[in-house]
């Protein structure tokens, strides 16, 4: 998506440790007129594939998840990090390393809001080693949910995750891939 | 809001230690559609108020905070509840207290997205000790931003956050009011 490319080439920053910051738009400032044109694409690419239910995981890909739920008209439900006293202990689980910080964290859903009557979008705002993703159609194919694609604001396509997630049938569309990141110098995917 | 205090009677649970879940709708899944009514209700209350950003905590407010910032058509930030690897060191921090985990978290919004020119509203799911909205409030005015208002879901008034922020002269709108939860029984504020 060229004004997705557009913007990271000029307000992302190539960050020591392989990192991509975009958090002046994306994760910590969310520029919100802009991510509803993201959404709206989302809605483009999966609006004939029966979505009733978008997925996500908190903490960032909370805000893209709602933007393109209202397109959709569809509830959200974003998997939690860890246990806190107000989730009950009916809840399916995955593990997942974080790349950003270093630990492994449990995510859990609970079970009331994810059946095998669901048709799923997952939605994050990064795909890179996949780890994330692959916890949340992990968490859908404990539930018996069918998991209809996979909506990536940035995938570093060349961490691996997102061919993973295809390797597993799942259909995934990014709106940015990036091939490289070398020296600081952003290489989209064409 | 009626519709608002309806839907808590109709699906909010009374939990042990005093919570009030609304993981069905509010906070752990998300009734998008639903949300964006409330979303429209903030922007009913605060479109004259010159808001230029929307400021929420991770990781339930984050929601409400985007679906609201459409009307708006205004950034949101969300201050993180840990210093990450992708967070520059250049921050504003608050200690907050959580009163649904137990523990106390650092606080942090990057000073590049708050400033003296910002004109704040402060949008969150819940409003209990106030806590939260506090911490907020505090790294606002350490910016020099001006807080313009609150927008709350869902507050407890019986204790005493909202109290505090009004006394802060913070214009505190909250979509319901919860006077009790004795027995079990949810009594709204008139």
């Amino acid at each position: 998506m060229k004004m997705l490319e557009d913007r990271i080439l000029k307000d992302g920053i190539v960050a020591q440790g392989d990192v991509l910051k975009v958090s002046s738009f994306v994760n910590h400032q969310i520029d919100v007129p802009f991510m509803c044109k993201l959404g709206e694409e989302f809605y483009r690419l999966f609006k004939d594939s029966g979505i009733n239910k978008i997925l996500t995981i908190e903490a960032s890909g909370i805000g893209i998840a709602c933007l393109a739920a209202q397109y959709f008209g569809v509830p959200v439900v974003f998997a939690k990090k860890s246990k806190t006293s107000n989730i009950s202990n009916d809840v399916y689980t995955a593990k997942v390393p974080s790349f950003t910080h270093g630990n492994i964290s449990d995510i859990v859903v609970t079970k009331d809001f994810l059946t095998k009557d669901d048709k799923v979008l997952l939605i994050d705002d990064f795909l890179a080693n996949g780890c994330a993703l692959l916890g949340l159609k992990a968490i859908c194919d404990e539930a018996g949910a069918e998991v209809k694609g996979a909506g990536i604001v940035i995938e570093k396509a060349y961490q691996g995750g997102g061919d993973k997630l295809r390797a597993q049938g799942v259909r995934v569309e990014s709106l940015a891939m990036i091939e490289s990141m070398e020296d600081g110098k952003i290489v989209f995917r064409k």
